[in-house]
């Protein structure tokens, strides 16, 4: 069996009889039953997804996927198509928000172009391109199936490589300008809602921008007729090589019983995918910050995922999943650390 | 002049020079224009607190408040009240939840016993006892117009204390069985809405308790009739002395130029009375996380605070409060860290 499908056909639910542990043992902390809301439902999420009754999450990288889209060309940004080549060194150097997160909360980031309009060797980036941008879904199709594929199995292998190395917790961010339209392609084609609904300003675009953006998400659906229960097809058709190496992702971590912490927008692209892919796949999600895009709150129902930042970020890069890392750690610290009503308040004399 | 009018007329509005510094500064960032939202948000109020360019958080300190309740008589809460004086100590030993928060997000901790009902000298805990718990505010005031000043007058001096052993960054946390019912009526008087509406289950009671917590708290506001523009009138008549501490620390805190990050709903009819002191107060105040209770989103519109965690926690303590502090630290990391457009992009070569 080729990778992908032996990928996809590892996955499992999650543990309940794990999940049943947790749950009894956050019950018996000592605090009032469910007091500590979204973070005891980390912490049984977690005890499902790892299959054991506690788990360490100390070793965390970010993988950030960067790649260019032929969708450029119609207008739907603000920024220059360059700006993807400029800014993916600089998460290694600490520099982008996502970089300087990463520092700060300790944790280790895995660069790739997997689609950049370049030839340069870029700096502290791995290269696994597959070409330089995605075609323009404006006028076609963006890419070839196997091209959708190898982007996913791009994705399934660096994060496994990652998996045998230790990282107990991973993130997923990308760069890519005009990455907001196929993911609102992608959104409004899952969740059925319309291009108007989905669609935001992303980076920054006026009243006029914002109205071709619909139009051009409009003619790139109707054109390319992508089939909605065929996960690749979507990747194929209207998606881009970043959103395929963060769906091998999702796929990797799910497959190998690993948490993943997606971020913005483009991730929940992904993650529909994924999820289109193989349902199982969200159980092992957690959704860090809710994006400021309009499309965010129906793609984050369909996967059933509570954020659990408001900060109205618009950014990407994976600077929200970073951010997500420490609370993720709290909750497990919680669940680790807490002292349980037995081991306190039997034969304790508070005054000593 | 008093310690408690001379720090009230020392509070000042923030800096709108260094406020419009960082904003510019975070304009320059490469980044699109706000993209960070709320982190941005934050450093420019941070800038606007301590008057300065740039800031420093490093030093960060819970201040946990404990006390006991009369209003306990009137069955208004499921845990017993042996709690209080059971609990406090855990904080120091880091085996509550916001001790082990504290511990993991590296900020100390100072519990103070300012009204517990229990002759014990607790360990690890300072004693500034006001007296044995509040008169039961079903029945009368709270506590006398004097003693009210003196919870206030403990906290502000307690909290300048922190400051001037360099604490930069200060939460405010409390433990008191019972307190949920004095702040529902302090939140209730001060937004003008009415108790069902601000009214929740607190560490957890069926429909027949919450409905005997509302007769209470209307019971409350009918005998004491405490005077809404008059702080001090409303602290003494229906509040608690842990909230006392807390109007103290925010006071402190503001009339020292220093960040104070709020917790829950205890810590919401702190501020609200603060506020009522003196409205410049809400300025110096983060929100980290929105409490579940029902009277929360009022609260915080009328000081208009926009919490960063969207958590579904309801366990008091300080735990939002900490679990906020290495988040608004990473926002002052982003602030100083990131590159600037004129840093990277001008005869930058990405390829080297």
């Amino acid at each position: 069996m080729d990778k992908y499908h032996e990928t996809i056909e590892n996955i499992s639910p999650l543990s309940k009889i794990n999940m049943h542990y947790a749950k009894k043992r956050l019950d018996n902390l000592i605090k009032p039953k469910d007091s500590l809301g979204k973070l005891e439902a980390i912490c049984v999420q977690l005890a499902g997804i790892t299959k054991s009754n506690y788990f360490d999450l100390d070793k965390k990288i970010l993988i950030a996927y960067a790649a260019d889209h032929g969708v450029y060309d119609e207008g739907v940004s603000t920024a220059p198509q360059e700006t993807t080549y400029l800014q993916i060194p600089n998460f290694k150097k600490g520099l982008c928000a996502a970089g300087v997160l990463a520092k700060y909360f300790n944790s280790d980031i895995l660069s790739i172009d997997i689609g950049i309009n370049t030839d340069n060797k870029l700096k502290g980036v791995e290269h696994h391109k597959i070409r330089k941008g995605t075609s323009n879904i404006a006028k076609g199709a963006a890419m070839t199936r196997e091209e959708a594929l190898k982007s996913i199995e791009t994705g399934i292998q660096l994060t496994e490589k990652c998996i045998n190395n230790g990282y107990s917790l991973i993130g997923i961010g990308e760069m890519g300008i005009s990455n907001t339209t196929p993911s609102s392609a992608i959104i409004a084609l899952i969740t059925g809602l319309s291009v108007e609904k989905v669609t935001g300003r992303g980076a920054g675009l006026n009243d006029d921008k914002l109205a071709n953006k619909i139009a051009v998400i409009n003619r790139a659906l109707l054109i390319n007729k992508p089939d909605k229960t065929d996960g690749i097809d979507i990747l194929s058709k209207i998606g881009g090589f970043e959103i395929g190496g963060m769906v091998g992702s999702i796929l990797a971590c799910a497959s190998n019983n690993v948490p993943i912490v997606i971020d913005g927008l483009i991730s929940y692209a992904a993650a529909l995918i994924a999820y289109t892919i193989n349902p199982l796949c969200s159980n092992y999600l957690i959704a860090s910050h809710k994006s400021g895009e309009p499309g965010s709150q129906s793609a984050l129902e369909i996967l059933n995922l509570s954020p659990m930042f408001d900060l109205n970020m618009k950014l990407g890069e994976g600077s929200g999943a970073v951010l997500a890392f420490n609370i993720i750690e709290a909750a497990n610290q919680l669940y680790k650390k807490m002292a349980t009503f037995d081991e306190v308040y039997i034969g304790q004399n508070p005054s000593c």
